[in-house]
């Protein structure tokens, strides 16, 4: 496969941008890549380590004139710059965006005379862990990209796009963006909130952390693994997707009442029943 | 390390007690190791992988003679079968179980004229996985085990504990029965509910389980693994220890639903500030 652009301008240089930073600059070394980040401790530890070429600023014109600029910023952030940036990028120039979220970004610039340079995307592959150091370049590695409203983006923009995502190894999935923020509400958004929940949960009541290492086993260290997550990344996550999120947090918080009630009560039978159901993941989740 | 006993009955063929077996096996070939379980296909199955040396039943004599008898069955079946075994089994047996739960098994046998024979005892290892295929004999190394009351047992009891623990690789820790339950209802039984009741909510609404598998992350496998537990094994720990768990179980559902609350009023300083708080389970679990 060969390189299809020249130039690549990352914004934001965290887990993602920074590790697609690295994919791509490990396939194709001669694409110049500008990091673009409001943090300049990121930017300059993103150039320290080979993630990027240059450092740059979101106005700069040799980033306006990339051929393709990757949005890896938190999703209230592309949802706020995106319309400029659409207006003031160069005609050639492609936007992709790996917001966690697709619903109000895409609906914030449907009717932009230049939406068909922008490809809605969200790479599901992540760590908990953040910062340009957090970055590596098999992170999306034989995993899942999904990319909303394909139709509404131009031949080009499709065409960088595929080859941008299969570049860093990706397999695309095709989906409507309501669509897409009901389902990541549930399969991705809520674990992270009963994750974050259990954590503080558990640091509330365990003042002496030292009980939490002793008695803790890996059960306990694999569901909370995502408390460990940005909060900075995750609030405007959480709040673009606030009406579906809200909704399976009220199920959630219905199903844990409903085991409770039944532990209360000692109905030992509902609760294996009830076990047995969650237990169904298994067919899922090998 | 010598073998200070020579033969050991197991209770329960499963992960734990399959383990046990194995890692005793492994070191000291010439114990003379029984098995005992209920389910027959457990029993011989264990006894096809060489988990065991025979299989045999809870009353025959060769068992109630054993150097020691380890209890890793459910545990509503070790509270219940305990009082007796410790009145029929030979004056020189130890008893140790492995039981998820401490309170109410010491209180069961608390004026049991033969409660010195006996060692309460939880290791704190595990996977989601169960029966005798999922037994392996590194399960418990260097990970911690918890005993209750060690002051309670006899000095021959308290020294075949340390021996068995320390040939499967364990690292002992003190504590009060009842302190264990509590803490164990925070670090541990929190959590599998948590897990099994978001695998629960998320097959609720993911009938088209292509979904699950096409979008979720590896966040969401992390946090519902634990919802692949067993629920004879889980239901009964869960009832045991009912009431710190049930108030473990308000303390997580108020957090979910302030969570839910500052979510639908915008509030994102304030959800920021929450998960940064739980974050500090990073001092704790690296």
């Amino acid at each position: 496969m060969n390189s299809i652009i020249n130039s690549l301008s990352v914004f934001g240089l965290g887990l993602i941008g920074g590790s697609f930073a690295l994919a791509i600059k490990n396939k194709f070394p001669e694409i110049k890549v500008y990091g673009v980040d409001q943090n300049l401790e990121h930017a300059r530890k993103a150039l320290e380590l080979n993630i990027i070429d240059e450092i740059k600023s979101a106005d700069d014109n040799e980033v306006l004139q990339s051929d393709l600029i990757i949005l890896a910023i938190p999703v209230s952030a592309i949802h706020d710059i995106l319309p400029q940036l659409l207006s003031d990028v160069s005609e050639k120039t492609v936007i992709i965006d790996a917001g966690s979220t697709k619903g109000s970004i895409c609906q914030n610039i449907s009717k932009h005379p230049n939406r068909e340079q922008f490809v809605a995307a969200h790479p599901i592959a992540g760590t908990e862990y953040s910062g340009p150091e957090a970055a590596f370049p098999k992170l999306f590695e034989d995993k899942k990209n999904i990319i909303c409203e394909f139709d509404l983006s131009s031949e080009k923009a499709q065409k960088y796009a595929n080859w941008f995502f299969e570049t860093v190894g990706m397999n695309n999935i095709f989906m409507d963006a309501e669509d897409h923020d009901k389902h990541l509400a549930y399969v991705s958004h809520l674990s992270h909130i009963s994750s974050f929940m259990l954590g503080l949960t558990v640091l509330n009541i365990e003042k002496d952390e030292e009980n939490i290492l002793n008695l803790a086993g890996s059960g306990f260290a694999s569901t909370v693994r995502l408390a460990k997550s940005s909060p900075d990344m995750w609030a405007p996550i959480f709040q673009q997707n606030k009406s579906h999120l809200s909704k399976a947090l009220d199920e959630y918080i219905l199903q844990l009442q409903v085991f409770k009630e039944n532990l209360e009560e000692g109905n030992s039978e509902e609760l294996k029943a009830i076990m047995l159901k969650a237990n169904q993941i298994r067919k899922v989740l090998s």
